[in-house]
């Protein structure tokens, strides 16, 4: 049976694979992700473009060292009102973050790219669902802030933790706000690589 | 600070809370469900009614000890176009239930009461979350059924685990489909028991 490998550092992926119980191995990949934030200001075309990038990169490196797998790589970023939010770089702009998503809609889109080492099929796509957060106290927010769940995530939350607390209501995929849209996944590997993720 | 105290066998609802990294103790209550749900046909009167049922059965038995608690009780069912369905007694009722959800739309519904061990205060609520399944074929009905996460589940699945497979989409809040409404817990504790589930 195929390897496979979630191209990502993110834990939130490793959990969300991990809770499905499907079996698979991790690999890093670092990739200069600021010129295509530069460039690409549509929020799809910018996770799709990452997602690539990404996979092609632990394809590279896993060919070199002639490992066969599918990879599985993603790219996670938060719109609200045609702006992309990535994730904040400290204390302070997580909490501009929050304040700006509070009593709002917004937009949690993720791009996944998926590959396998031996093939040259590349398959992208991405998934989009709506968050709606009530409205969060100046007071609320630094409470929020002290969980440290900002830390690496588009948005400056996690919906599996505390943040459910003032997720309000979802509209879409779960498990694409959890950074990985298992359902596209499934199928995607179904229909282009012959895969049961079910056996995995 | 007063302990919170989850009424509850639900091992979805214990993991929610762990996740949202709050302490809590648990109880467990056994009251005969079956007079409620032969009397009540309306699914949220039912699920208010059971949930209410247990909080003040776990009150009770509380009391008795002299334990000061908040304590928290809940009960989910799925609705299908107007038909209530609760939990699979065996594989083949929880085959049954998942062919009626496959490629369909649902409604997830879960009642909430919560009260003090020292104060007569009860507020029963409940959260309800449309959920749309993927089509499924018999057979990866029957790979899901092999995952055994059909046991104890209210519609025979569990979001949280391989499930995320086929729900192509949610509408509502994502912790009621795991059983507990996190977000109006939050709400509840906050403004008729004073407390602050960030503290926990």
């Amino acid at each position: 049976m195929t390897k496979i490998i979630l191209a990502s550092k993110s834990i939130d992926r490793k959990e969300i694979l991990r809770r499905c119980k499907v079996s698979f191995g991790t690999l890093t990949t670092d990739i200069d992700e600021e010129p295509y934030k530069t460039k690409i200001k549509d929020g799809f075309k910018l996770v799709k473009e990452l997602a690539k990038q990404k996979v092609l990169k632990a394809k590279e490196e896993l060919i070199a060292k002639e490992k066969k797998a599918i990879i599985i790589a993603a790219d996670t970023i938060v719109m609200l009102q045609g702006q992309i939010i990535g994730k904040a770089k400290n204390n302070n702009q997580a909490f501009q973050i929050l304040k700006s998503l509070q009593a709002e809609t917004h937009d949690l889109i993720t791009g996944v790219a998926i590959t396998h080492t031996f093939f040259p099929k590349l398959i992208i796509d991405c998934d989009s669902t709506l968050v709606e957060f009530s409205p969060l106290s100046d007071d609320e927010i630094r409470e929020y802030l002290k969980t440290n769940e900002w830390k690496g995530r588009a948005g400056a939350y996690s919906i599996m933790d505390k943040a459910s607390f003032f997720i309000k209501s979802i509209k879409g995929s779960p498990s694409n706000v959890m950074g990985l849209p298992v359902h596209k996944l499934y199928q995607i590997l179904k229909k282009e690589f012959n895969m049961n993720l079910f056996k995995y």
